[in-house]
């Protein structure tokens, strides 16, 4: 039981682990040679390789190539040098954080050449290794019959946490709007924290509530687990930006919902809240404030 | 361990289950004579009352008096009830979903008379009985003190699911706002399920996904749990109308983000669309019909 | 042809200038000398007074006095001076920016004392004076009637720009629902301009734009208008700060949507955008932040 | 002054009138024969042809062809034949509402035939005939300058309603956010005026209501003239459907919101109240129906 893990980063060292742990054998790369010799000390397992074609070489056919790049132009590299490297009947399970059309054009482009592909979304973050990683893929069904006891490995259980979705693309379609659902409720969250926090005259200890609310209560979560591990150690938060990055899920998720024609408001107002805290409001709320200037004679704050 | 509870309905009725089984002495009421008897018969610890005036003068005092009722008017009703009946030192708590002003004004109302007070928010629905339920408190320390043996056998354990919040109104806060979030992550799952199931091209078994995402996936949670249970059984909802009630923490949670200058666009959305399930938004939709046949020429729908 | 106003701030001053240009006696209090004696020398029928007792006794009756007063307390103490100073037969006009619940209360007091009552809300900023105000206000057919002749200087012309819109309260609840409207406009067109400013590649130069728009578009309007002056002068808005104030209405206006059950999401967009603004969500942002450390180990911005 | 209009619908048919009107010969196609007719019955410098080769065939060199088709296929479709068609130095002008990187791909592909592009963003709907259209278009300064006669004519005059946005792409992404400001205006219009509707104590005119504002008020605009006159005619809309269709722009907006990361919440609700009109909900209102009975063991309206 052999794969290929290419990228070993947070997500793709941890998933290395997990294999190598539940009895494949990985031959690993990535950029950072310490990187790779940190894990072939670590896992008996695990093999390094110092570049991506010597391991190709090394891996016993029909290979099965798991790809854990970031989506977009180290994403599209790999697959353009896999093209080169891998032969018919052949596997590629691509676990990046892929927009969905991208995942179905690469299922195209590898059909034509014969190659076999799978795209996997993967969630479960740094606690992946542990817990287990869930996953949902798409693919032909000859393909996910390659990838799936490599998925019962990283699954939470062998017959549990997994699951194929369908044709290539309905992976990433469905780790989409898994993570537009979560974006959703980390908004949510953030709302409701942030008015208990506000509400002086009660002067509320979130830190309490947030660790009784895993208990019995209706929004008991995992999101909520790691609310109340957060705020056990810190619940001002002072040292903090109010500056959250998005990634492209959550995005996708909102452009699905325009060309679907469903409306998504929840999804929408937690993405444009974090580009609201990154400052890309300024512009509109300067217009706004010389708008109220304009007809009210209300004043202007100046910098 | 004596313990008054009026108002035996879905909540009411599985709590004094609870309590009585938890080793409590239950004396209970409710306007169904029906109701108090099957409980009667059901639980050695249970007492049914025929009125709450006879069940008043029967319990031993200092009183504790547990109100499990429709917030608003009934649940007005009782307190001015329990004005005449009770004697100071005496306890009320309130569990009904009540709004946190109207609970501090009762408190206020109650301290004057030295009769002590505790709001209480239960989430946990019709699982408590079963679970526990997650409970959340507000009221004078002596008051919760007096509480808190009683919150212990409701809760999921005697040292988790329950806290004391603070003064009067706090608890009914924290509850409140446990809902506004409770909403927005049902919305959340609502868009997020609907995307999946509207895009034919993958026809994605949602059931599956659901039950796929309960293992290790970041939106873990117990609404998933139920969303599954759902699916598992039915995944196309077709005899069901499109028409969502609301009840009011959730509008209650908007007014408050107002009231404190919070943005909760996420709780908004999700009571907005509620409103708008129920045909709420028509006349809206019918105008901005007609602006864009003026405007454009465009075509009207006509009934 | 007598009237008295009471405040003379941005609003009131410019309105008792147009009402004493209008033909009416305009008897005027304001907490400055200065405004009340430079408002004397201007206008030939402007009498200045420097207490409101001496103003009110010099009035002719039956009294017509125009509440000019920043809704809130100070409004609040006026209406109690004007309760010991006026008689039955007089009329309190009150042209604050009043929540509807409070004028219809106003209303009901010194409907008791058999003082008329009429809620005016007053649109038009500080153009008013030039363009004239437009006008909607409730109360009594026979307090409306009394009003009538003061509204059609006030007007745009003295057969438009003015409503008799029902009873007490009607006036303000018609002007909430104005300034509602007014935040979505405004908040429209902020996005749409910040999305114009935003695209680099075009360069676009969105005070021609905002000019050419004025001509015909299907989004022409005075606020477009508006926008079209500032940008003329500033497209970059430099040294502005994005920080945006709210007033009651757009407030009033969401609060109101939750209680009659109506979606209003682009008015509570527009309300929360402006709450963002003023950093009223930077806890919520940091919890967010790390909620991303937590489940992915997303770097965390740190001051 | 010679011009061909390829399309003579509700826009093309009006503009084929007023540039005819204004001075240009206009050669005229419509798949209609009977429009193609009756316009040449109508204008005097309006020549009809019975097919686009004709049309092409007999149109002075260099020539300029006006494109004013349904976005998509039928617009595709005639860029394709005009290539076939039109010689180097001709010009195409695009008054469809095309995306601007459909816009931006045309005149890249035409600019390689020296084929000249200009897109433009027509504004004023049914009513530019009488008033003028407003015209922001893209392309090259000498394609610009050809196009700028022809835009004189049909703008609301020769020196105003008419911009030169910059490259090709920059006129219709400009009309694209003007169509989203538009979307955002009429659903605050939209959800004031459900608003005074539907607060039945006051029994409020929104005729009379409509008919005032359009005086003076901040929110006076042509959308509110359209209203004003809707309601004088009937306040109810009783016998339509809440039924909204939309259009691209209102789409492309919100797409390009999240593109750019400027947040748009305004766009996006006016969006999704017009995807929830067509019962696009659904799916998601029946889901949370479902987790409120689950949970809470709440009624679940059933059809």
């Amino acid at each position: 039981m052999n794969i290929a893990m290419i990228g070993l980063g947070k997500m793709g060292g941890n998933m290395a682990r997990r294999l190598s742990r539940g009895g494949a054998t990985v031959f690993g790369f990535d950029v950072s040679a310490d990187t790779r010799s940190q894990l072939a000390q670590e896992e008996a397992n695990f093999k390094a390789f110092a570049s991506v074609p010597e391991l190709i070489a090394a891996l016993p056919t029909p290979r099965v190539v798991w790809l854990m790049l970031p989506s977009g132009a180290i994403s599209e590299a790999a697959f353009d040098e896999m093209k080169t490297l891998l032969a018919p009947g052949d596997l590629i399970i691509d676990g990046a954080n892929a927009m969905y059309k991208d995942s179905q054009r690469h299922g195209a482009e590898l059909a034509a050449m014969n190659i076999k592909f799978v795209d996997a979304g993967v969630s479960g973050g740094v606690w992946g290794l542990q817990n287990g990683y869930c996953l949902m893929f798409g693919g032909e069904k000859d393909a996910a019959a390659i990838a799936e006891p490599f998925m019962k490995i990283l699954a939470p259980g062998a017959d549990r946490g997994w699951t194929h979705t369908g044709p290539a693309g309905s992976g990433h379609y469905t780790k989409m709007l898994h993570n537009g659902i979560e974006y959703g409720m980390m908004q949510a969250f953030a709302e409701g924290f942030a008015m208990l926090k506000a509400k002086e005259e009660f002067d509320l200890d979130v830190a309490a509530i947030s660790e009784t609310w895993r208990h019995s209560s209706v929004v008991r979560s995992w999101l909520l687990d790691l609310i109340a591990d957060t705020l056990q150690q810190d619940t001002e938060l002072a040292d903090l930006n109010a500056f959250v990055p998005d990634s492209g899920e959550g995005r996708w998720s909102v452009l699905e919902s325009v060309e679907l024609g469903i409306p998504a408001p929840v999804m929408s107002s937690a993405l444009y809240a974090r580009f609201a805290s990154r400052g890309n409001d300024d512009y509109a709320m300067k217009l706004l404030s010389m708008m109220r200037n304009a007809f009210g004679g209300h004043a202007v704050s100046k910098k």
